[in-house]
């Protein structure tokens, strides 16, 4: 099982460092690498086209602005291509978003909340899941924790109210 | 192979038609499900947990406005869920997109285009080849025809012009 | 006159104790809780479910991003749920409030500003007033009191100029 | 039980009706009426001063553009005012919905969809129905009638596809 | 020759202060003043009624949110209305903005730039000068002096970058 | 009293024909043009400079898009420039409304609603107001028949709905 | 003097035919394709490496949506890229013109308005002016002959009202 | 080889800067100045009018708001004009932007990212490349260098992980 997350520059590693954490915490080995859709286009189309024999079962995209990373990988691989969005320093990531999730007939970008690191791992996990039967336990555990973690903070907020 | 595609309206089988097209060319079972998170909130938790038990590897979830059937599915599934942002008679469908693509962590959906019926399917064909190898050598015929249809449409207007 | 206020996360908490304190000052007693609608589901559906037998006549939720909270419990009961949409680190807040205040036709949700915890606490003794005429006259009187204060910032600014 | 519904221009009337028609079949009194923000500022202060008093228990404004009627009336009662935003010729009922949900501290304005006819119809009878119980029976009834239509519209369709 | 000043919120003097300084500059008379649409409309009305016979010959409406107070001033007085949107914590501005400019048919008010105090108060001058012949030399020399300014900034920082 | 209508394109005048009938109304001399910032640069520089010479009290600048045509004369006049932003083909006026109310701080452009060309004329006449009394009895009577109008909708739709 | 109109779809021709109808009054050479950046990667990165051979000295771009087609080029080649938003069936334009515009730091297109099929040809002939001094007296020409056709509506629209 | 670089306001500089800096290391000749279109309009027609004459080429210009300078100077020279959008205190930019790239049919500004200095000062360099060869080869450097930048991050950043 193995993920490939590549970033526009590397100023994206905070956001993407947030969805590397999950994906080692179920066991998904990740490599992280910083291309450019722009600055180096030949190494992101080489990367795409090779993905799937470098045994990547699915590819996180991040990138900000005019963010066309997620798209020109999603043009050369069958992997299913997960676009992250990145907030920049102006217009809030609306702009990351609609580059990457308004994508034409034929090449799907799967699209997460900008910023959503979490979440682009986690449905990396789920489309692995499809295949992988062990990630579907991990899966259900991590929820069951998720939802035992915010029932702690309904219980810890009751009980400071009540006092 | 098994897709389910539910839209909270059947207002939304236009769009959804065109995913189910593709699907049927793929040789892919799609069952299509007309639920509403808001109107059948009951039936949409009982699909969503049910839908792994029935046989399905992948949902899609359409629906406009406040579009909230696909994070309620994701809630209770861990299953895959792709949604479908549908452009409604006001805001040009930005409020179904932000509805749908700015999950909080924990949940993810697999946001495509408003109105994108047909990358909905594309997503859910190519995640579903994850698993299914067969799927492979379909996703790169159907991307060849793709772009041989685009190749004949520049030759044919290039005879046009030069004409 | 019991009024609950559910929060999709604690860290909606500060936007959601300013209306708290106002509902305290009516005389309303107030159940905060911590439910998220996509990381609890079937916690958020069993409290929306068992709202009126529990005694509460509204409900607050109060949710950022896909705030999906105020429909997934208006969803499940009959009771007045007011939406409370949280500005997040994203979209400036735009993103909660299409999501909350573009509910389909069938289920409303009564939505109130970005980050408006005192409207949504005052809208709710609003609609409770509608029973209770107790409510009415600290209405009044509170509506006396927030102009006697707009007066009084009037008089200290002409003051303050006029020297 | 008695409902006020309050447009700023009679071109408003159709999404008013959808609402109108609704609050017929719950068996709720409704007067309509086109009152101007700011047309007719004084008819709309001495509408909304005198609307308890008239036997109104709620009121519902209509309003596009810069939708000020929620706002002025609901400055001048503590009535609950549902805030009805309707789209215009520009800007997609954008301006409408902002201009009604962004109402500042002290005077809240309980705002439903753009266009949301019913659902302000709907919001107003979940208010009554704090006070008056027969509407709570009434309510369940047409939420189970709502689903069975979405469940009708589900198997037509499953029928449809099945052939 | 004498300008109001209405802010709804003394938060905002801030920005109106800047339009403050530029009209005592121009000699011209103005008086400040807290009064906010929907927490004293009763104020509100009653300032904008009687403002032309108090001697204000423009008024200026500078309000954030569901800025109202333009328009309800300007529904009472045939007195020229500068609309000021003033920017709040959330939506950028974007609110005040639709809320103030957009106003339907028959009730214009005059709109300018988001935190814009000095433009409100030299649209204040500009609208006077059409009856104050004074005020026009002064615009005149104002105009020069702001010319003269970005010239000097010009110069300063081609000799800055010159060397 | 003469008022200069400029438009930046003649397909811009059926907005434009709207105000131009309520001046006549009013008796105010109204000379509209067709001059483009940004096609016939040097006539709106010329035009602007002129416009005080010309008698002309005010002007009203109606364009679309990247609207530039209210500022430009604005920059060249110390009239009061009205700003009347129109709608084009993509981003539903938007971009006109932007480009025109949001002048830096120095040369303010009196902004009205996208596509109001009854609110551009009633503003120039209000603003014209402070100087010619006679406006005033007629802006009065304006207003009374604006409310008599909407009093008589109000009438006809009860009427129609008691029935 | 030769140009490539590069289009992601064929349905964009009817925007891009305007620019091309210029290009040839100016005589410029002008080559029209069909490149799909993301249904024909490889056509699309091979045409933009061999441009600069093939003889083109500027690119326009047209796509619509997640418009990744001017960066695509415009990472491949030096030569001047010109973007073109075309407005699709969802969001006005707006996903196009920010997908084209906010290309991240190092890899310029040069973006016209949404639509403005006639402006991206006749910045490309006033880029190739820089080198081609015969273009600079068509430009010259062109733009008095602009000018002349609004003086015209201009006159017209005089001779018109004063009737 | 020359080119102008011209901003609406001084506070424009840091983002002029970072492109400044650029054309310095292409050995490209470049003048800054500081013209208001609105507070200085003569000036920048002048230097529109004049700007071929003083041997520039090319022009840059930055303006925030309500940008009108790009409009301004483009339609007085035939030179190709980039607009750099400046993001100022509220609407994040959003207004310069469309200011500068909506411009109407016959006069195109060449519009690149919001804050974008650097693609202003190179899409300059691309465009002076059209004729100046020497420029092309130090682009496909400048190129090779930022690609090999974006390789060493990719790299340090494997290198940091893997350790």
């Amino acid at each position: 099982m193995k993920v490939a997350i590549v970033m526009g520059s590397d100023s994206d590693y905070p956001v993407v460092e947030k969805g590397l954490k999950i994906l080692k915490e179920f066991g998904v080995e990740a490599e992280v690498r910083v291309i450019s859709a722009h600055r180096t286009p030949d190494k992101a189309v080489e990367f795409g086209k090779g993905a799937e024999k470098e045994g990547f079962e699915v590819i996180i995209a991040a990138a900000g602005k005019a963010a066309h990373l997620g798209g020109v990988l999603a043009a050369v691989t069958i992997l299913p291509v997960i676009g992250l969005p990145i907030k920049s320093s102006t217009l809030d990531g609306l702009d990351s978003l609609l580059s990457i999730v308004q994508m034409p007939k034929g090449i799907p970008v799967a699209t997460v909340a900008i910023d959503g690191g979490e979440n682009a791992a986690l449905l990396a996990i789920q489309i692995l899941s499809v295949k992988h039967n062990s990630l579907k336990t991990k899966l259900v555990e991590y929820r069951t924790k998720m939802a035992e973690e915010v029932e702690e903070k309904d219980r810890t907020l009751r009980k400071k109210l009540s006092n």
